[in-house]
C-alpha cells in the first residue's frame, strides 16, 4: 500500500499543541530532576562530547526518549527528528508531520546551573514549521504558536499573553539594536577570530567622537549571550530581543513558529532572498536569522524594514560555518 | 554637638533588611510601571546619556527619588549614594550607616524589555557592605543577604532558598568555567579591542587539535552577557555563573554582601592581594571581581581555589578602564 501523508487540519494543530504543552511540562520536571541529580553533592563529573564546551549529559538522552516515546504512542505515523538521534544525511524531510525536538538547549547552562535551558518542540509539516513549543522549566515560561493562530507567553503570573508582548517600536538601524550573539563550541583562532571581530564592529562606535574609531562599526545597544538559541528566538518574538542567529533545524524549528506568529522574520543567510521562507532548507543546517516585528509588519513597510536589518547585519559580519 | 555614628546591631540589620525588601518590591512596581508606559504605542522616545548605547529614562530618577525619600523618612540619620545624584569626589565614605542604591541596574535592557532588570539597594557600615537585596521585578527574583547571616533568593515558586542554590562543585580552571562578561558603554576602538581579545583568550582553544589554536587560550566553558552587573554578581552567588566583573559602588554594593554571604570571593583588581577586603576602596570605582564558592569556602583549600582563578583570569585579560 502507497505511504499516504497524514493529514492535519488547523482543528488538529490545536489538539497537538495541547499535547505538546502536557509533554514539554514531563519534559521539564525531568530536565529539573537531571539539573538536582548533576548539582547534588554526590554528583559524578558529567561526560564530554566533542569537547569540554560541548557538554552532554545521560538526561540530554532521557529526555530525547521520554518525548520520542510520548510521540510515538500519541502520533504512531508522524516522523521525528531529535538532536541526539539525528544522523545527518539519513533524515530526508517529507510532507509527513514530522516533530522536531531539542530535548535540552542550552546544556553548559544546564551543566552550570545557570536557568537558560529549556526543550524545544516543533512540528513540520508540509515542509514548514507549524507548531512550536519552548519551555524553560526553572523559570517557568512557555512559549507557544501555531501557524496562523498567534504566538503565546504563559508564566506562572501571567498565564497567556500574546507575543509580542508589547506594540512593536521601530528600529531603524542596527544601532538601535539589542542583538544575541553566541560563543558557541568551535573555538579554533579563525572562527573565534570572525566571531569577535565581528561582534566588535556590530557594537564599535564609528564616530571618533569619544575616541578612535572602529571602523565599519554599528554601535548597537549591546550584545547579549544567553546560551540557548531556542530561548534567543523567543525572546525576539516577546520583542525583548531584536536579532539573533541559529543554525539547527531543532533548536530553531519550534522558535521560528513561534517567532513569525509574532510578526517576526525568519531568514536564511546572505544568500538568501530573505523572504521568511524557512522550511525547505530546515534540516540541511543553514543559518537563519530571525529579526523581531517592526512598526506594522503586515505592510510592506515593516518588512522592508525587517530586510534591511537583516543586509545591514550581513554587510557588518564576516560570516563563518559554524556561526 | 559632635556626630555621633549610629549604632546598627544584627538585630538592627533584620530589621533594615525587612524594610529594604518591601522597598525593593514598591521600587520594582514603579520600574514595571516605567517598562509599561516605554512600551505603550504612545511612548516618546528615551532620553540619551553619554551615548546611545548608555540609555537611561525619567524611570531611573523617579525610582531614585522614591527610594531616597523613604529611606530618608525610616533612617534619617543614614546617609545616601545613589548612581543618579551621585557626584564624584562629593560622597567620602564615613564609618555611618549609608544605603547605595542603584535604581535601576540594566537600563539598556530595560528600555528593550529584556527582562533583566533590577533594583539593587546595599547597606555599608563602617565602611563595609552589611546588607543587601537585589530584585528583578520582571522575574520577582528577590536576592537578599545580611553579613553574617546568610545569603537568600526568594521567587514565588520557592520563598526562601538558601545560596549557593546547590553545593559548590570543583572549579579547578577557567576552561571548566562559564563567565560572565559585558561589552559596557565605551565603544572607542583601543577598549573594544582590548575587551574582544580578551574574550577571544577566554574562550579560545589553546590546544590546536581542532584546527589554529588560539594563543594563550583559556577555553571557558563559555562566555555569557547579560547587562546587569548586579543580576551577574546574584547569579554568581547562586552559583549559576562562576565569575564575573563589576565597577561601580552602587551595583556592586548589594551584589557583594549577597556573593560573600554564598561564600564567593570579592576582589578588588591584579594589583589587590584578592583578599576578599572590599568595602574601603568601593567608592573609588576600582573593578571588582567575584569568583563563586568552591569547594569548602571555610577551608583555605576552597579560598586558594578562588584566589588561583582570579590570578588566571587577570593573566589572560588586557585590563582596560572601564572594563
Amino acid at each position: 500500500m502507497a505511504h499516504e501523508t497524514p493529514v492535519v487540519t488547523p482543528s488538529d494543530l490545536r489538539d497537538i499543541l495541547g499535547f505538546t504543552v502536557s509533554l514539554a511540562r514531563k519534559a521539564g520536571a525531568l530536565i529539573l530532576e537531571g539539573s538536582k541529580a548533576i548539582h547534588a553533592p554526590s554528583a559524578k563529573d558529567v561526560g564530554e562530547k566533542k569537547n569540554s564546551v560541548d557538554l552532554v549529559t545521560e538526561y540530554d538522552v532521557k529526555v530525547e526518549d521520554l518525548v520520542k516515546k510520548e510521540i510515538a504512542a500519541m502520533y504512531p505515523n508522524f516522523k521525528f527528528i531529535g538532536e541526539e538521534s539525528y544522523v545527518a544525511g539519513q533524515n530526508e524531510l517529507t510532507d509527513d508531520p514530522t516533530f522536531c525536538v531539542d530535548p535540552i538547549d542550552g546544556t553548559t547552562n544546564f551543566v552550570h546551573g545557570f536557568p537558560f535551558v529549556c526543550i524545544s518542540i516543533g512540528l513540520i509539516y508540509h515542509r514548514r514549521p507549524a507548531l512550536g513549543v519552548i519551555y524553560n522549566p526553572f523559570l517557568d515560561h512557555m512559549y507557544t504558536a501555531v501557524r496562523g493562530q498567534g504566538a503565546h507567553l504563559h508564566t506562572p503570573s501571567a498565564p497567556s499573553q500574546k507575543l509580542p508582548l508589547s506594540s512593536p517600536r521601530p528600529l531603524p538601524s542596527l544601532s538601535q539594536a539589542l542583538l544575541a550573539v553566541e560563543w558557541g563550541s568551535d573555538r579554533t583562532a579563525p572562527i573565534l577570530d570572525a566571531k569577535g571581530g565581528s561582534f566588535i564592529k556590530l557594537a564599535g562606535d564609528p564616530s571618533g567622537s569619544k575616541g578612535p574609531a572602529v571602523a565599519g562599526g554599528r554601535m548597537a545597544h549591546s550584545l547579549r549571550s544567553m546560551g540557548s538559541a531556542a530561548l534567543n528566538y523567543a525572546m525576539v518574538a516577546q520583542g525583548g530581543l531584536d536579532m539573533e542567529i541559529g543554525c539547527w533545524p531543532w533548536d530553531i524549528c519550534a522558535g521560528t513558529v513561534i517567532a513569525q506568529e509574532a510578526g517576526c522574520l525568519v531568514s536564511g543567510d546572505s544568500h538568501s532572498k530573505h523572504d521568511g521562507d524557512v522550511a525547505e532548507a530546515i534540516l540541511t543546517g543553514r543559518k537563519y536569522i530571525v529579526v523581531r516585528a517592526i512598526g506594522d509588519t503586515e505592510t510592506e513597510k515593516g518588512k522592508d524594514a525587517q530586510k534591511r536589518l537583516i543586509r545591514e547585519f550581513y554587510e557588518t559580519v564576516t560570516e563563518v560555518d559554524p556561526l
